[in-house]
């Protein structure tokens, strides 16, 4: 049974995030649709991580099983036919062998939030970035984002119904940076906890509001504390980048 | 009188353009109503450049008569306040001489073209983008631009609708680059003809495609022949970027 790996891009305002839910629109739902469509086969799609509602993907991983040997070329163009007009589209279709799991090979993911830092709100960028009219200052950002880097306890930047068995986690990259009126931030991890990256980054906003010195994120994370993080960023600015095995 | 700068970013996708229509939405009449909404006053406003349907500006400029002396701040914040859901946001209001026109005292107007140049079709940039699937040649389109700059008749890149008196124009810039994915062109002219910049860019892909040299362009555009352009590139793709002063 010929399996496929799927490079996936996707708007998440429209979605009540990756899975499939019984109540609400889902991009798994959306793909597996699709692919019904294309070929008749009901198939159970597995993504290298579940996006929550509204958030975004630029390079979500996926896997499925079908049972013809198609090529991967056209997976790839039966899927964004059948897709439209739903803003999700496979950018990259590939036979791989059934020994590669999306979720279980990966060894790394990459999140990117995007922040419109100006007095006026967003306009063509609506819905796709988190709106701070505040000036942020991105060095206080940044020597906030060096305390979260590195093997720690992250309850305090988990959501309260985090399934993951550990909150001790590896944050390999946190990065910040100005892009005209964009504040960009990077991270990076084998894994990541649930609502890790919109809750670091909310506390990083604050940092870079002067509301929070790097020292008291640091006194905030070593109180493994879900009760002491500052604020959730929204879904809107939050992109999965990248899957990398 | 006082009079007010203003510097607007819009989504053109939902629009008939900037001027106000009869039959269908306009940016004009969208900040007209929010004026109308904040001080009761009816006013016409005058924009740098009156953009087609489906154009978006980075950086339009118009500019508008306040009975009452408002502190600029207010105004652009209490027309962003009146603006909403409307996809369209002024960035900046300034109080202004009257002796500033934002038609005739622009000196200068910048154009972005954005294509998305990649097999799969747009997600988070629909309606943003030109897809041309194939891969396009950036340097053979660079080399078609330069055919472009300079003061030349450009009969073959204008709408056979567009009013202006001489077809004669001098464009000032013509650059293709390729960012990721993006295939961006920017232009620069103190003024340009209507439709000129997606007709030719609408030409310049052709040259990415290897379908036209920079000689065939120079050719083209020698021959003053609107029958000549090979193809105008759609709305989606265009941005006014900048005018100045």
């Amino acid at each position: 049974m010929p399996r496929y790996r799927l490079l996936i891009e996707y708007d998440g305002g429209p979605f009540q995030g990756w899975q499939a839910q019984e109540n609400g629109p889902s991009v798994q739902g959306a793909i597996e649709r699709a692919v019904k469509a294309f070929c008749g086969e009901t198939v159970r799609l597995v993504a290298a991580g579940r996006t929550d509602t509204g958030v975004h993907a630029l390079g979500q991983v996926a896997h499925l099983d079908l049972q013809r040997d198609w090529p991967a070329d056209t997976v790839r163009d039966a899927l964004n036919a059948h897709l439209r007009p739903a803003p999700v589209g496979v950018l990259e279709a590939q036979a791989v062998g059934e020994d590669f799991h999306a979720r279980f090979s990966a060894t790394g993911r990459r999140y990117l939030y995007r922040i419109l830092n100006r007095r006026s709100p967003p306009v063509l960028e609506r819905g796709r970035v988190w709106h701070v009219r505040k000036p942020l200052d991105v060095e206080a950002m940044n020597a906030a984002a060096k305390v979260l880097v590195g093997r720690h306890d992250f309850t305090t930047f988990r959501d309260a119904g985090c399934q993951s068995k550990s909150p001790v986690k590896t944050l390999d990259v946190a990065e910040v940076e100005r892009v005209g009126e964009e504040v960009r931030l990077r991270f990076a991890a084998r894994s990541f906890l649930h609502r890790q990256v919109r809750s670091m980054t909310g506390a990083l906003v604050e940092a870079g509001l002067g509301r929070l010195t790097a020292e008291d994120v640091r006194e905030i994370l070593e109180a493994a504390d879900r009760r002491r993080c500052p604020t959730v960023a929204p879904a809107d600015g939050l992109y999965l980048a990248a899957v990398t095995y």
